[in-house]
């Protein structure tokens, strides 16, 4: 039977601060997937056609060989037996989410795969087994969680046994290999499968008034480049001042009506945000300019994933922030975009018809 | 007028596993104080009276200004421009808290003297002004805060300007002098104020099915040399299992009902257990025998504090979770005594006439 469904991932925004590679939150913006499947499959089988609109459309790869979405469904399907992607498949993308700008653009394609797989092969898999196959992909749990869940969700990686821990540490190349050019559907039939249960999350409460001024510079950093800038170790001090504003972090912002004498400070950071200021002109200026004190309604400001966007955090006075953020950033010769987002829902499939 | 009023603080337990200097547990053990202050100051002033009973009785000083709850009472008053006891105070104190054992003795004594002076003196302090003190005695703001403010609460201390910095580090030996022998009341007069709001703190929600089995064995553990033992630098994948286990950690305790799968993995920690496993012979074996797999109803186990208690979190099976652990430390030579300790409310002062 010919079906139709559309698959919605949110944005996500990681860190929000004190909280490097454990919280993120999920915004506004969506990558959305349109899929068509039909009912019979012909003689000669035809790969899926991707379609692409918006946010990304003229770099992303639409042979699904190569398009991280499809590679990641492909390595879904695999694991569970399934050796191709249905005949026929259209998908028609559109994409609000910027890439490289520290928005989760890859942690929500990789979401998408995660759903579009699932649903190819009629899986069924519980949430918990999606996010085991999100994390042998992206291995950080911060954005994919919340794409996944969404709201404003804290996760961890498990301790695993030794096997488990051999399983989920196979190359990255290995779980969603290079396809070659004249690739056929009998090439790389075996993916390594991931353990169960890596990850493990809870959602946080999330106070409504609190809005997300995403101030995104017109410019891509990727996060490999904005990972090799921290170190390898830290002073104990240092994480000591993560671990206390973490803690305290998770539930202020979910407290009603939010308290930025509360908040303001426990969203400073000395993990990852110090190291990242020679990669961002302008950040250092932006988070000491812009204050609770000189702009009413803000509840803190901090770096939106490993950036180079922005994440103000306020209950009003949003384009204020928004555009004083534009100014300091203009002196620096970067220009910027900037929208206000609210916390979104989790990641859904819709049966169309 | 003379009058009568007891003050009572709680135990508290710091850590919980992933939390360092972070979060702390208020705990059914107390430590009471019934003062009465005369109505008529005669012409020859007496300084206060003390009497203990309980944990420690033996070994704590009962000269006023050499017993740590005195001392901290008599620092609060001076920084108020109040130079002295009132005289003819009766202190009697009854103590619930073991000594050097992790569960928090030396933070309530603390609290303690800070509720104190603030009632000596009638000052009526606000509670955020009241962590300010004890945070200038002890340093730490897990147990204290905790104390103070009871239930599951995590905490940070601000980054305060250059002026309160140096205000906030000024030696322990200037905010609580040790008193020469022959001191009378004009010695030591005006102490170093705290600056305003060193720490914040939040609340977390506390499932009320969860108590927690204190495993206390018989040996004291100093805190300094519990710290001691401490690297100065930790490894980045260290750092973020900690952050990643106290972000969902503090949320997962006050869900209903609590998920073992979630809290037991969620309770492990790298930045201090590890290095405490020499000074507390038998920790290593309980903390990995004793799991929810073997003991159904255990949600979590870790060191408190400093140790070398160990804190089972639990919603069943509490008496076999302790007897358990005793029949291991005792194949190492270690003697315990345990506790079912509920979470406890905040420090109270009563009046009583």
């Amino acid at each position: 039977m010919a079906r139709k469904f559309k698959i919605t991932v949110p944005a996500t925004s990681a860190n929000i601060g004190p909280g490097f590679d454990v919280v993120g939150l999920s915004l506004s913006l969506q990558l959305t997937l349109d899929v068509s499947v039909p009912g019979q499959e012909g003689e000669d089988r035809t790969p899926p056609i991707l379609r692409y609109n918006g946010e990304g459309a003229a770099e992303v790869p639409l042979n699904p060989y190569k398009n991280l979405t499809t590679r990641v469904a492909l390595y879904v399907l695999r694991c569970n037996d399934i050796s191709s992607f249905p005949s026929g498949v259209e998908i028609d993308v559109n994409n609000e989410i910027p890439f490289g700008r520290g928005l989760g653009s890859s942690g929500a394609a990789v979401i998408a795969g995660v759903l579009l797989g699932n649903e190819l092969g009629q899986l069924g898999l519980p949430q918990e087994r999606l996010l085991d196959f999100a994390l042998m992909v992206e291995r950080h749990p911060d954005n994919v969680t919340a794409a996944l869940i969404g709201g404003f969700v804290g996760s961890y990686l498990r301790e695993l046994d030794q096997a488990a821990t051999e399983a989920a540490s196979v190359p990255l190349s290995e779980v969603l290999p290079e396809y070659p050019p004249d690739v056929d559907e009998n090439w790389g039939l075996s993916p390594p499968p991931p353990p169960e249960g890596i990850g493990h999350f809870v959602r946080f409460r999330w106070s409504p008034e609190i809005k997300a001024v995403a101030i995104i510079p017109r410019f891509e950093l990727s996060t490999a480049k904005a990972r090799e800038v921290l170190p390898a170790q830290y002073d104990r001090k240092d994480v000591i001042f993560n671990l206390q504003r973490l803690a305290v972090l998770t539930t202020a912002l979910g407290q009603s009506p939010p308290d930025p004498g509360l908040i303001y400070e426990a969203m400073k950071d000395r993990m990852h945000q110090p190291y990242r200021k020679a990669l961002i002109p302008g950040l250092p200026e932006v988070t000491s300019k812009i204050t609770p004190s000189t702009h009413p309604g803000l509840l803190g400001i901090c770096l939106s994933g490993a950036g180079p966007t922005i994440l103000a955090l306020a209950t009003s006075g949003f384009d204020r922030i928004a555009e004083d953020a534009r100014t300091i950033f203009l002196q620096r010769g970067v220009e910027i975009d900037w929208q206000i987002l609210k916390v979104s829902g989790a990641s859904s499939v819709v049966q169309v018809s």
